[in-house]
């Protein structure tokens, strides 16, 4: 792409001048559409150093209200960044329904740093392509706007520009140690860029290439191709995208009807147990904060099958100061207007630390499918969605654990009814609770359907029989303990 | 405190246990009414190195439904925290309404450590007490309860503690370089924390010691003390808070009604103008880019009075990769559920950057004054509150600009009349901006007390007449480099 690209035309200052005035009408026109229509906009500025990327972008973002866009400058990882999976700090900072959000350095540099630097991590490198086609994919998929532009630059132009910002002093910090390495290492890493070019140029989210030698013709070309990006976009606003299929190895699970729901433990049984299990996960969790695992403990399960106190039962035996436990309720407004994966994105744990989720990314194929707060085309393609997820926890060496705690109907009825009667339970149970309780059947349907499609080999749920909670509290911390041990 | 302490009578093995039980049993029964009194609690556990805080944060929160306690462990602020005001990694971090938050390690460290490092910062240690001090009151002001624990063990227990944690590979990460440190000069930490205790132990929020020796004794008394604290916070959840006396010096501001909305500019000097100023503006945005200057800008006005093109050339002039700007609407779910200059600190600036605020806290003695969002208690505190606000930002080295946009009510007629009829610009016209208009004398008379009690020395008011939108324009950024040159 680079080494072989046919360099558009530049056109003469007069054409320019009126193919910028043009361009810059049509953008301001766009503006009250794409609020309208709450196409959230992710432009990726990606390119040389000194090769202008920040000069243009305050031409660009002079056309566009300042409440509905942000900028963000991607420098090197912060420490915190460091112990999340390489995507987070992106993930986090994608725009929301309706606003643009420019990134000065998208993950180009991030992916193909360790390439240039080292040039072994063959392997690595494969692994965060697919990751980043599949983050660019999705994002498409639900409805965002993304325009990835390289700004292309000479090494003779880059050495001058260079020389030029390090003259000034109030310009000199602008210039990164990196940059006179890319300056030194050209011809390399423009190799490692075509490749990364190509690598991650895909139809839906395609690649564009900026002659950044002039400034003025360098904001025109951007501007054109933002405005007919935004164009293509605003037209397919209402379009589904495709299911793809499954790619990755599926663990059989049988269907909830199939568990027995008659085990149980005694007391005597349960307390033996009880403080065994939390005497070797006290342990465990020391080990794994010194080895930097993150852990991740994802619980569903129908109302009042006891999700809470299964939970309390694990977290008694953590070290406060090493774990988090996340309720999920519907979300916020902030947290709508993004995709649906971005509040659990935000919520990740560091590495050695262990975050309980109580409740899940998989309300997506469950409420939000059978209340209809999403489209059919968004939760059917959800389940690859969660898969590509969970594969991006599974990279980044998380352990990943899924309970679905499991009661029968009759179970149910006499939990809700106890709690109704008992003054402190009352406010555990709600309208929602029975409301929910009637659709039983056909969550029953997504469920199954949901253990089905999201049981990978790296993710498998585990099913929590619960009608006696103690058997269901001694068999999750077995099980936590045995997925965490094989980590060690 | 710490030095002449009176150290409680540890009591029998069979009576603390009677203790511990009963406390537990308090505990749990709170919880209920904790969640509906919306009580949000925050505890400090503070103390010595290897006191065991960690260990008895581990016991207590036992008690306690995982989905309403958060931890946090407060180690030294991160690159970026250090680019904001040494309290805002602490106000981020306060609890929900009806929720916990923990914190292994509170401000004392923070504020004590440069004392002991570095004898010589008696006016900087000084600035932080009054700090903290106006912190915590403002969060018990605002429905908070704050629990202050203080963990005290003696020198040879705390050495003997080190060597043990020392020994084991999987609890030997846990000690810190400072506890070392601390043990080796103990007197010198002693007298420095006495010194701390002693200065911010106010009625309000007072400290608690903990006799920290025996670990269960430890736990019995932090539970004793939380269960006590709740319920006093429980019984005044409804109580109103003394008005304080305005601390700052203040500038005297005109009312409204005496600016003269006749300025205007002709579109010639208007152009000329806006050019020079803005070339000025963005060399100042370099020069504090390096400088490290974090410069904050507060925008209110009438509806339509055109804070958004005020806005707008500002930004112009600005890198965008170094500013951010806010629109604040009426506040989500999680924000209305903490503190309601919460949202305002978690936008604050990085140093170096620009923050504009479109809105900002304001609207607590505006609109949430006059449509009743808050009690008349909360609004009356809040002027108080908001300078102790803004003279965090100064003692940070922030430049603070705040602007009026100020316009007539037949011009703001006119604007409203002409959004109205023209398609593009109607989605700025809603029900509520007329509402508002109807209680435009209400508003004024809320304006003119609102200036005249917040326009203070280090953040005073500017009025920007806007009648002529163009006029206001070029004032603003006058005064905007004004402003910024002055702390240059």
């Amino acid at each position: 792409m680079l080494k072989d690209w046919n360099r558009p035309q530049q056109p003469n200052p007069e054409e320019l001048g009126k193919r910028l005035t043009e361009a810059r009408k049509r953008l301001a026109a766009q503006q009250t559409a794409i609020k309208k229509k709450n196409l959230p906009v992710l432009v990726l500025m990606e390119g040389w150093g000194a090769s202008g990327k920040g000069s243009v972008l305050g031409k660009i973002i002079r056309n566009i209200d300042p409440r509905f866009f942000k900028v963000a400058t991607m420098d090197m990882p912060t420490e915190e960044e460091r112990r999340k999976p390489f995507l987070y700090r992106f993930f986090v900072r994608i725009p929301e329904a309706g606003k643009f959000m420019f990134l000065d350095g998208g993950w180009l540099d991030e992916v193909t740093r360790s390439v240039l630097q080292n040039n072994d991590e063959k392997a690595d490198y494969r692994r965060k392509i697919e990751s980043v086609k599949r983050f660019e994919r999705q994002l498409r998929d639900n409805g965002y706007l993304v325009v990835k532009l390289f700004f292309q630059i000479s090494r003779r132009e880059q050495k001058k520009r260079l020389g030029l910002l390090e003259e000034d002093k109030n310009t000199k910090w602008r210039v990164a140690e990196f940059d006179y390495w890319q300056n030194k290492h050209y011809e390399k890493c423009m190799n490692v860029y075509e490749q990364y070019l190509c690598d991650t140029n895909q139809a839906s989210v395609p690649w564009y290439l900026i002659d950044a030698k002039y400034k003025k013709w360098a904001e025109l070309q951007v501007m054109e191709i933002l405005v007919e990006s935004i164009d293509t976009a605003l037209k397919n606003s209402e379009s589904a995208s495709p299911l793809l299929q499954n790619a990755f190895p599926l663990k059989s699970i049988p269907k909830l009807s199939e568990y027995n729901l008659k085990k149980t433990l005694t007391e005597e049984e349960y307390r033996k147990e009880l403080s065994q299990c939390q005497k070797k996960l006290r342990n465990i969790h020391n080990i794994l904060y010194r080895k930097k695992i993150p852990v991740i403990i994802a619980y569903e399960g129908w109302d009042a099958a006891g999700k809470g106190g299964n939970i309390k039962r694990i977290t008694e035996a953590l070290d406060p100061r090493g774990f988090e436990v996340h309720p999920i309720a519907s979300p916020e407004p902030h947290e709508k207007a993004r995709h649906y994966l971005w509040r659990f994105w935000n919520r990740l744990p560091k590495t050695g630390h262990i975050a309980v989720f109580d409740r899940t990314w998989y309300g997506r194929v469950m409420v939000e499918r059978l209340e209809g707060f999403c489209k059919e085309n968004d939760w059917q393609r959800a389940y690859n969605e969660i898969n590509e997820f969970e594969k991006e926890l599974d990279d980044w060496g998380a352990v990943i654990i899924k309970f679905w705690v499991q009661i029968d109907k009759e179970t149910q009825l006499e939990r809700f009814t106890q709690r109704q009667n008992t003054p402190e339970k009352q406010w555990k149970i709600t309208d929602e609770d029975w409301r929910n309780r009637e659709k039983w059947d056909q969550y029953e349907e997504a469920v199954n359907e949901m253990l089905k499609k999201t049981s990978t080999s790296f993710a498998p749920w585990h099913i929590l029989e619960s009608n006696d909670k103690r058997y269901a509290r001694i068999k999750a911390l077995k099980i936590v303990i045995n997925e965490i041990e094989k980590k060690l």
